[in-house]
Protein backbone atom coordinates (compact mmCIF):
# COMPACT_ATOMS: atom_id res chain seq x y z
CA UNK A 1 0.00 0.00 0.00
CA UNK A 2 1.34 3.06 -1.06
CA UNK A 3 0.56 6.22 1.55
CA UNK A 4 1.41 9.84 0.79
CA UNK A 5 1.27 12.41 3.27
CA UNK A 6 0.38 16.21 2.91
CA UNK A 7 1.40 18.72 4.90
CA UNK A 8 -1.44 21.29 4.93
CA UNK A 9 -4.37 21.72 3.26
CA UNK A 10 -2.77 24.17 0.65
CA UNK A 11 -1.06 21.56 -0.31
CA UNK A 12 -3.63 19.10 -1.95
CA UNK A 13 -3.77 18.66 -5.27
CA UNK A 14 -7.27 17.50 -6.25
CA UNK A 15 -6.05 14.92 -9.20
CA UNK A 16 -3.67 13.58 -6.85
CA UNK A 17 -6.45 12.65 -4.40
CA UNK A 18 -8.44 10.71 -7.27
CA UNK A 19 -9.40 7.42 -6.72
CA UNK A 20 -7.00 7.35 -3.35
CA UNK A 21 -8.50 6.58 0.46
CA UNK A 22 -7.86 9.82 1.48
CA UNK A 23 -7.34 10.61 5.54
CA UNK A 24 -8.30 14.25 7.09
CA UNK A 25 -6.55 14.91 9.89
CA UNK A 26 -7.56 18.02 12.20
CA UNK A 27 -6.39 17.16 15.57
CA UNK A 28 -6.83 20.60 16.55
CA UNK A 29 -9.96 20.49 16.58
CA UNK A 30 -12.75 19.86 13.70
CA UNK A 31 -11.83 15.69 13.09
CA UNK A 32 -11.18 15.54 17.02
CA UNK A 33 -14.98 16.97 17.06
CA UNK A 34 -16.46 14.89 13.86
CA UNK A 35 -15.44 11.88 15.81
CA UNK A 36 -17.18 12.55 18.83
CA UNK A 37 -20.25 14.04 17.31
CA UNK A 38 -20.15 10.47 15.59
CA UNK A 39 -19.62 8.92 18.80
CA UNK A 40 -21.98 10.55 20.72
CA UNK A 41 -24.90 9.51 18.42
CA UNK A 42 -25.01 12.02 16.08
CA UNK A 43 -27.20 11.26 12.52
CA UNK A 44 -24.14 12.80 10.55
CA UNK A 45 -22.26 15.64 10.55
CA UNK A 46 -22.52 18.30 7.56
CA UNK A 47 -19.46 19.57 6.47
CA UNK A 48 -19.98 23.55 4.97
CA UNK A 49 -17.20 25.99 3.80
CA UNK A 50 -19.33 29.04 4.89
CA UNK A 51 -20.97 30.83 7.52
CA UNK A 52 -24.34 31.51 5.74
CA UNK A 53 -24.51 27.86 4.23
CA UNK A 54 -24.38 26.94 7.87
CA UNK A 55 -27.32 29.28 8.29
CA UNK A 56 -29.10 28.32 5.55
CA UNK A 57 -29.46 24.27 7.20
CA UNK A 58 -30.85 26.29 10.64
CA UNK A 59 -34.23 24.26 11.87
CA UNK A 60 -35.51 21.71 13.94
CA UNK A 61 -33.15 18.74 14.57
CA UNK A 62 -29.98 20.59 13.21
CA UNK A 63 -27.00 21.50 15.87
CA UNK A 64 -25.09 24.34 14.03
CA UNK A 65 -21.15 24.22 15.03
CA UNK A 66 -18.19 25.41 14.29
CA UNK A 67 -15.36 28.36 14.55
CA UNK A 68 -13.92 31.50 13.26
CA UNK A 69 -10.86 32.23 14.51
CA UNK A 70 -11.40 29.89 16.95
CA UNK A 71 -14.49 31.52 18.40
CA UNK A 72 -18.09 29.85 18.17
CA UNK A 73 -19.89 31.55 15.76
CA UNK A 74 -23.08 34.27 16.98
CA UNK A 75 -26.31 32.24 16.33
CA UNK A 76 -24.70 28.60 16.21
CA UNK A 77 -25.62 26.03 18.79
CA UNK A 78 -21.69 25.21 19.94
CA UNK A 79 -18.25 26.03 18.78
CA UNK A 80 -15.63 23.53 18.00
CA UNK A 81 -14.55 22.19 21.47
CA UNK A 82 -15.07 18.44 21.40
CA UNK A 83 -16.79 18.04 24.48
CA UNK A 84 -19.84 20.37 23.76
CA UNK A 85 -20.74 17.40 21.11
CA UNK A 86 -22.22 15.73 24.21
CA UNK A 87 -25.15 12.98 23.95
CA UNK A 88 -28.01 15.00 25.31
CA UNK A 89 -26.20 17.91 22.66
CA UNK A 90 -26.21 16.16 19.68
CA UNK A 91 -28.11 12.73 19.56
CA UNK A 92 -30.08 11.77 16.52
CA UNK A 93 -29.23 15.01 15.59
CA UNK A 94 -27.37 16.22 12.27
CA UNK A 95 -24.21 18.33 12.81
CA UNK A 96 -23.82 21.32 10.54
CA UNK A 97 -20.29 22.21 10.80
CA UNK A 98 -17.90 25.12 9.12
CA UNK A 99 -14.42 25.35 10.60
CA UNK A 100 -11.49 27.71 9.13
CA UNK A 101 -9.48 24.90 7.96
CA UNK A 102 -10.54 21.07 8.75
CA UNK A 103 -13.87 21.00 6.48
CA UNK A 104 -12.13 22.78 4.22
CA UNK A 105 -10.37 19.18 3.45
CA UNK A 106 -13.12 17.90 2.65
CA UNK A 107 -13.87 19.87 -0.12
CA UNK A 108 -10.29 19.93 -1.83
CA UNK A 109 -9.90 15.86 -1.93
CA UNK A 110 -13.34 15.52 -3.32
CA UNK A 111 -11.90 13.32 -6.21
CA UNK A 112 -11.22 10.60 -4.03
CA UNK A 113 -12.49 7.07 -3.58
CA UNK A 114 -13.43 7.71 0.05
CA UNK A 115 -12.96 10.64 2.88
CA UNK A 116 -12.37 9.51 6.03
CA UNK A 117 -11.79 11.70 9.43
CA UNK A 118 -9.02 10.66 11.58
CA UNK A 119 -7.35 11.96 15.00
CA UNK A 120 -6.10 10.43 18.11
CA UNK A 121 -9.65 9.69 19.69
CA UNK A 122 -10.05 7.00 17.10
CA UNK A 123 -6.63 6.42 15.55
CA UNK A 124 -6.33 2.60 16.20
CA UNK A 125 -9.79 2.63 14.00
CA UNK A 126 -8.99 4.61 11.69
CA UNK A 127 -5.98 2.44 10.72
CA UNK A 128 -8.28 -0.49 10.39
CA UNK A 129 -10.52 1.18 8.27
CA UNK A 130 -7.58 2.20 5.97
CA UNK A 131 -6.09 -1.44 5.94
CA UNK A 132 -9.83 -2.82 4.86
CA UNK A 133 -10.34 -0.36 2.31
CA UNK A 134 -6.82 -1.27 1.21
CA UNK A 135 -6.39 1.62 -1.76
CA UNK A 136 -3.20 3.79 -2.01
CA UNK A 137 -3.81 6.47 0.83
CA UNK A 138 -3.57 10.13 1.11
CA UNK A 139 -3.08 11.36 4.49
CA UNK A 140 -3.71 15.16 4.92
CA UNK A 141 -2.50 17.07 7.25
CA UNK A 142 -4.86 19.92 7.93
CA UNK A 143 -2.37 22.43 9.26
CA UNK A 144 -3.82 25.68 10.91
CA UNK A 145 -3.55 28.91 9.11
CA UNK A 146 -2.37 27.23 6.24
CA UNK A 147 0.45 25.93 7.92
CA UNK A 148 1.84 22.46 9.05
CA UNK A 149 0.52 21.60 12.26
CA UNK A 150 2.67 19.18 14.38
CA UNK A 151 -0.58 17.66 16.32
CA UNK A 152 -1.83 16.35 12.81
CA UNK A 153 1.79 15.12 12.17
CA UNK A 154 2.22 13.14 14.82
CA UNK A 155 -0.98 11.83 14.77
CA UNK A 156 -0.43 10.88 10.97
CA UNK A 157 2.95 9.37 11.94
CA UNK A 158 1.11 7.48 14.54
CA UNK A 159 -1.50 6.43 12.28
CA UNK A 160 1.52 5.38 9.91
CA UNK A 161 3.14 3.19 12.95
CA UNK A 162 -0.40 1.60 13.34
CA UNK A 163 -0.36 0.37 9.88
CA UNK A 164 3.15 -0.38 10.03
CA UNK A 165 2.14 -2.90 12.82
CA UNK A 166 -0.69 -4.41 11.02
CA UNK A 167 0.93 -7.91 10.14
CA UNK A 168 0.70 -8.03 6.12
CA UNK A 169 0.76 -4.95 5.54
CA UNK A 170 3.49 -2.98 3.38
CA UNK A 171 3.76 0.41 3.20
CA UNK A 172 5.36 2.83 0.62
CA UNK A 173 5.54 6.12 2.04
CA UNK A 174 6.56 9.70 0.64
CA UNK A 175 9.90 10.94 2.03
CA UNK A 176 7.48 13.49 3.99
CA UNK A 177 5.57 10.65 5.55
CA UNK A 178 9.01 8.75 6.46
CA UNK A 179 9.87 12.18 8.26
CA UNK A 180 6.54 12.45 10.41
CA UNK A 181 6.98 8.16 11.14
CA UNK A 182 10.77 8.46 12.58
CA UNK A 183 8.82 11.37 14.61
CA UNK A 184 6.22 9.84 15.84
CA UNK A 185 7.61 6.60 16.68
CA UNK A 186 10.56 8.13 18.74
CA UNK A 187 8.94 10.90 20.51
CA UNK A 188 8.88 10.19 24.11
CA UNK A 189 7.02 13.09 25.24
CA UNK A 190 3.80 13.41 26.67
CA UNK A 191 1.03 13.73 24.16
CA UNK A 192 -0.98 16.56 26.04
CA UNK A 193 2.43 18.86 26.67
CA UNK A 194 3.75 18.37 23.25
CA UNK A 195 0.43 19.35 21.73
CA UNK A 196 0.58 22.44 24.47
CA UNK A 197 3.48 23.74 23.06
CA UNK A 198 2.98 23.60 19.71
CA UNK A 199 1.25 26.38 17.73
CA UNK A 200 -1.98 25.45 17.71
CA UNK A 201 -1.72 24.26 21.06
CA UNK A 202 -0.70 27.62 22.14
CA UNK A 203 -3.21 29.35 20.53
CA UNK A 204 -6.09 27.52 21.88
CA UNK A 205 -5.10 28.38 25.26
CA UNK A 206 -4.77 31.92 24.60
CA UNK A 207 -8.57 31.46 23.34
CA UNK A 208 -9.09 29.96 26.37
CA UNK A 209 -9.45 26.32 24.98
CA UNK A 210 -6.82 24.98 27.15
CA UNK A 211 -8.74 21.80 28.04
CA UNK A 212 -9.43 20.95 24.67
CA UNK A 213 -5.45 19.97 24.33
CA UNK A 214 -6.20 16.96 26.71
CA UNK A 215 -9.50 16.34 24.92
CA UNK A 216 -8.45 15.83 21.67
CA UNK A 217 -4.85 13.41 23.28
CA UNK A 218 -6.75 10.81 24.05
CA UNK A 219 -5.51 7.82 22.20
CA UNK A 220 -7.94 5.26 21.00
CA UNK A 221 -11.23 6.66 23.08
CA UNK A 222 -13.41 5.51 20.19
CA UNK A 223 -13.70 3.29 17.70
CA UNK A 224 -16.36 5.17 15.11
CA UNK A 225 -14.62 6.10 11.82
CA UNK A 226 -16.25 8.81 10.31
CA UNK A 227 -16.78 8.80 6.18
CA UNK A 228 -18.23 11.73 3.79
CA UNK A 229 -20.87 9.84 1.99
CA UNK A 230 -22.14 10.33 -1.40
CA UNK A 231 -24.55 12.76 -0.10
CA UNK A 232 -21.47 14.57 1.45
CA UNK A 233 -23.22 13.79 5.07
CA UNK A 234 -20.08 12.46 7.18
CA UNK A 235 -21.30 9.29 8.87
CA UNK A 236 -19.96 6.32 10.24
CA UNK A 237 -17.46 3.84 8.85
CA UNK A 238 -19.35 0.60 8.14
CA UNK A 239 -16.77 -1.13 5.64
CA UNK A 240 -19.16 -1.37 3.19
CA UNK A 241 -19.88 2.41 1.45
CA UNK A 242 -16.63 2.88 -0.61
CA UNK A 243 -16.47 3.74 -4.27
CA UNK A 244 -15.08 1.10 -6.57
CA UNK B 1 16.50 33.02 18.49
CA UNK B 2 13.85 32.11 16.19
CA UNK B 3 13.93 29.35 13.57
CA UNK B 4 11.65 28.50 10.84
CA UNK B 5 11.79 26.02 8.53
CA UNK B 6 10.66 25.98 5.12
CA UNK B 7 9.68 22.46 3.32
CA UNK B 8 10.62 23.18 -0.12
CA UNK B 9 11.78 26.08 -2.11
CA UNK B 10 7.84 26.25 -3.55
CA UNK B 11 6.91 27.58 -0.40
CA UNK B 12 9.21 30.45 0.22
CA UNK B 13 7.17 33.50 0.77
CA UNK B 14 9.72 36.34 0.04
CA UNK B 15 8.99 38.77 2.48
CA UNK B 16 9.11 36.15 5.34
CA UNK B 17 12.71 35.76 4.43
CA UNK B 18 13.30 39.55 4.98
CA UNK B 19 16.35 40.23 7.46
CA UNK B 20 16.44 36.93 8.60
CA UNK B 21 19.71 34.10 8.41
CA UNK B 22 18.45 31.88 5.76
CA UNK B 23 20.42 28.76 5.29
CA UNK B 24 19.82 26.52 1.96
CA UNK B 25 19.97 22.92 2.54
CA UNK B 26 19.81 20.86 -0.92
CA UNK B 27 22.14 17.91 -0.03
CA UNK B 28 21.45 16.08 -2.54
CA UNK B 29 23.35 17.94 -4.49
CA UNK B 30 23.76 21.79 -5.09
CA UNK B 31 24.70 22.84 -1.01
CA UNK B 32 26.59 19.90 -1.02
CA UNK B 33 28.70 20.54 -4.42
CA UNK B 34 29.26 24.59 -3.80
CA UNK B 35 30.50 23.33 -0.48
CA UNK B 36 32.97 21.20 -1.68
CA UNK B 37 33.93 23.60 -4.42
CA UNK B 38 34.72 26.05 -2.22
CA UNK B 39 36.66 23.88 0.10
CA UNK B 40 39.01 22.78 -2.93
CA UNK B 41 39.71 26.38 -3.69
CA UNK B 42 36.79 27.62 -6.09
CA UNK B 43 37.32 31.23 -6.26
CA UNK B 44 33.52 31.40 -5.62
CA UNK B 45 30.29 29.71 -6.68
CA UNK B 46 27.53 31.58 -8.92
CA UNK B 47 24.13 30.51 -8.73
CA UNK B 48 22.77 30.71 -12.23
CA UNK B 49 18.71 30.08 -13.10
CA UNK B 50 19.06 28.88 -16.30
CA UNK B 51 21.11 27.03 -18.73
CA UNK B 52 21.53 29.75 -21.08
CA UNK B 53 22.60 32.32 -18.33
CA UNK B 54 25.07 30.00 -17.45
CA UNK B 55 26.38 29.69 -20.88
CA UNK B 56 27.36 33.56 -20.96
CA UNK B 57 29.80 33.02 -18.28
CA UNK B 58 31.77 30.62 -20.63
CA UNK B 59 35.61 31.99 -20.84
CA UNK B 60 38.86 30.79 -19.90
CA UNK B 61 38.82 30.26 -15.43
CA UNK B 62 35.06 29.43 -15.42
CA UNK B 63 33.97 25.98 -14.67
CA UNK B 64 30.39 25.47 -15.57
CA UNK B 65 28.92 23.28 -13.44
CA UNK B 66 25.10 22.01 -13.22
CA UNK B 67 22.24 20.01 -14.33
CA UNK B 68 18.95 19.14 -15.58
CA UNK B 69 16.88 15.66 -14.94
CA UNK B 70 20.09 15.33 -12.93
CA UNK B 71 22.56 14.64 -15.47
CA UNK B 72 25.18 16.94 -16.53
CA UNK B 73 24.24 19.46 -19.54
CA UNK B 74 25.98 19.49 -22.78
CA UNK B 75 29.20 21.62 -23.04
CA UNK B 76 29.49 22.05 -19.25
CA UNK B 77 32.56 21.24 -17.52
CA UNK B 78 30.89 18.85 -15.18
CA UNK B 79 27.43 17.87 -13.74
CA UNK B 80 26.55 18.22 -10.24
CA UNK B 81 28.04 15.76 -8.32
CA UNK B 82 30.40 16.89 -5.36
CA UNK B 83 33.40 14.69 -6.46
CA UNK B 84 33.80 16.16 -9.88
CA UNK B 85 34.48 19.69 -7.90
CA UNK B 86 38.42 18.31 -7.05
CA UNK B 87 40.95 21.03 -6.34
CA UNK B 88 43.04 20.25 -9.66
CA UNK B 89 39.52 21.25 -11.21
CA UNK B 90 38.29 24.37 -9.16
CA UNK B 91 41.09 25.67 -7.22
CA UNK B 92 40.89 29.22 -8.20
CA UNK B 93 38.26 28.99 -10.94
CA UNK B 94 34.92 30.80 -10.67
CA UNK B 95 32.50 28.22 -10.83
CA UNK B 96 29.08 29.30 -12.50
CA UNK B 97 26.38 26.42 -11.06
CA UNK B 98 22.78 25.82 -12.29
CA UNK B 99 20.53 22.59 -10.97
CA UNK B 100 17.02 22.33 -10.71
CA UNK B 101 16.04 23.09 -7.48
CA UNK B 102 18.89 24.15 -4.99
CA UNK B 103 20.18 27.20 -6.55
CA UNK B 104 16.51 28.65 -6.99
CA UNK B 105 16.55 28.83 -3.23
CA UNK B 106 18.70 31.65 -3.20
CA UNK B 107 17.03 33.65 -5.50
CA UNK B 108 13.78 33.27 -3.71
CA UNK B 109 15.16 34.39 -0.37
CA UNK B 110 16.83 37.47 -2.19
CA UNK B 111 15.37 39.67 0.99
CA UNK B 112 17.44 37.59 3.36
CA UNK B 113 19.92 39.61 5.67
CA UNK B 114 22.56 36.59 4.30
CA UNK B 115 22.15 33.50 2.69
CA UNK B 116 24.44 30.67 3.38
CA UNK B 117 24.40 26.76 2.17
CA UNK B 118 24.15 24.17 4.78
CA UNK B 119 24.83 20.00 4.32
CA UNK B 120 25.75 17.80 5.89
CA UNK B 121 29.87 18.05 4.95
CA UNK B 122 29.48 21.79 6.73
CA UNK B 123 26.96 20.95 9.64
CA UNK B 124 28.68 22.38 12.71
CA UNK B 125 30.71 24.91 10.52
CA UNK B 126 26.73 25.67 9.94
CA UNK B 127 25.72 25.98 12.89
CA UNK B 128 28.67 28.04 14.63
CA UNK B 129 28.36 30.85 11.58
CA UNK B 130 24.38 30.68 12.42
CA UNK B 131 25.26 30.87 16.16
CA UNK B 132 27.32 34.29 15.24
CA UNK B 133 25.24 35.73 13.21
CA UNK B 134 22.79 35.45 15.83
CA UNK B 135 19.42 36.32 13.84
CA UNK B 136 16.53 34.51 13.44
CA UNK B 137 17.03 32.29 10.45
CA UNK B 138 14.93 30.99 8.07
CA UNK B 139 15.87 26.79 7.26
CA UNK B 140 15.24 26.37 3.58
CA UNK B 141 14.77 22.60 3.05
CA UNK B 142 14.97 22.65 -0.98
CA UNK B 143 13.78 19.64 -1.86
CA UNK B 144 13.56 18.14 -5.17
CA UNK B 145 10.55 18.22 -7.74
CA UNK B 146 8.45 20.67 -5.42
CA UNK B 147 8.56 18.01 -2.88
CA UNK B 148 9.54 17.66 0.52
CA UNK B 149 13.38 15.57 0.32
CA UNK B 150 13.97 13.24 3.53
CA UNK B 151 17.87 14.01 3.36
CA UNK B 152 17.44 17.90 3.57
CA UNK B 153 14.91 17.57 6.87
CA UNK B 154 17.22 15.15 8.20
CA UNK B 155 19.96 17.79 7.45
CA UNK B 156 18.05 20.57 8.71
CA UNK B 157 16.74 18.72 12.46
CA UNK B 158 20.66 18.00 13.02
CA UNK B 159 21.64 21.81 12.21
CA UNK B 160 18.95 22.41 14.90
CA UNK B 161 20.46 19.55 17.16
CA UNK B 162 23.84 21.46 17.00
CA UNK B 163 22.37 24.98 17.18
CA UNK B 164 20.38 23.28 20.92
CA UNK B 165 23.52 22.06 21.89
CA UNK B 166 25.61 24.91 22.04
CA UNK B 167 25.82 26.45 25.23
CA UNK B 168 23.32 29.69 25.37
CA UNK B 169 21.44 29.50 21.92
CA UNK B 170 17.38 29.46 22.80
CA UNK B 171 15.94 28.60 20.17
CA UNK B 172 11.87 28.63 19.13
CA UNK B 173 10.97 26.52 16.68
CA UNK B 174 8.03 26.57 14.11
CA UNK B 175 5.84 22.93 14.14
CA UNK B 176 7.60 22.03 11.35
CA UNK B 177 11.06 22.79 12.56
CA UNK B 178 10.24 20.91 15.69
CA UNK B 179 9.05 18.11 13.66
CA UNK B 180 12.30 17.41 11.54
CA UNK B 181 14.14 17.99 15.08
CA UNK B 182 12.41 15.14 16.66
CA UNK B 183 12.90 12.64 13.29
CA UNK B 184 16.80 13.88 13.10
CA UNK B 185 17.21 13.16 17.35
CA UNK B 186 15.88 9.62 17.14
CA UNK B 187 16.68 8.37 13.85
CA UNK B 188 19.25 5.72 14.65
CA UNK B 189 19.11 4.52 11.14
CA UNK B 190 22.89 4.87 8.90
CA UNK B 191 22.75 8.08 7.34
CA UNK B 192 23.55 6.66 3.89
CA UNK B 193 21.10 3.50 4.23
CA UNK B 194 18.49 6.51 4.82
CA UNK B 195 19.15 8.50 2.32
CA UNK B 196 19.57 5.60 -0.58
CA UNK B 197 16.26 4.64 0.01
CA UNK B 198 14.56 8.45 -0.04
CA UNK B 199 12.42 9.62 -2.90
CA UNK B 200 15.73 11.94 -4.08
CA UNK B 201 18.60 8.61 -3.37
CA UNK B 202 16.92 6.01 -5.32
CA UNK B 203 16.53 8.86 -8.29
CA UNK B 204 20.10 9.07 -8.18
CA UNK B 205 20.51 5.45 -7.96
CA UNK B 206 18.70 4.57 -10.87
CA UNK B 207 20.41 7.79 -12.84
CA UNK B 208 23.74 6.10 -11.53
CA UNK B 209 25.22 8.53 -9.24
CA UNK B 210 24.61 6.17 -5.90
CA UNK B 211 28.52 7.18 -4.75
CA UNK B 212 27.51 10.68 -4.57
CA UNK B 213 24.96 9.95 -1.73
CA UNK B 214 27.65 8.28 0.26
CA UNK B 215 29.65 11.58 -0.61
CA UNK B 216 26.97 13.82 0.85
CA UNK B 217 26.47 12.11 3.80
CA UNK B 218 29.79 12.43 5.32
CA UNK B 219 28.69 14.77 8.31
CA UNK B 220 31.31 17.49 8.96
CA UNK B 221 33.96 17.10 6.34
CA UNK B 222 34.64 20.63 5.83
CA UNK B 223 34.25 23.96 7.67
CA UNK B 224 33.47 26.35 4.75
CA UNK B 225 30.43 28.14 4.68
CA UNK B 226 29.08 29.31 1.79
CA UNK B 227 27.90 33.07 1.76
CA UNK B 228 26.08 34.51 -0.70
CA UNK B 229 27.87 37.97 -1.01
CA UNK B 230 26.49 41.37 -2.64
CA UNK B 231 27.36 40.51 -5.82
CA UNK B 232 25.76 37.70 -5.99
CA UNK B 233 28.95 35.33 -5.83
CA UNK B 234 28.95 32.45 -3.21
CA UNK B 235 32.26 33.08 -1.15
CA UNK B 236 33.25 31.38 1.97
CA UNK B 237 32.29 33.10 5.01
CA UNK B 238 34.21 35.43 7.38
CA UNK B 239 31.97 36.33 9.59
CA UNK B 240 32.27 39.86 8.46
CA UNK B 241 30.11 40.37 5.74
CA UNK B 242 26.10 40.05 7.05
CA UNK B 243 24.44 43.30 6.16
CA UNK B 244 22.68 45.18 8.85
Amino acid sequence: MRIDVIGSVNEIIAEEAANKCVVVIDVLRATSTIVTALANGADGVVPVETVPQAKQWKQPGIWLGGERYGKKIAGFDAGNSPEEYTGPAVRGKKVVLTTSNGTRAFFKAHRASCILAGSFLNLSACAEAVKSIGRDTMIICAGGQDRFALEDGLCAGCLIERLHNMHGTHLQLNDFGKMLHYAARHTTTDLVKLIRECTGGQRLRQLGFDKDIACCARVDLYSVVPVLDHDHIIRPFSGTKVAS
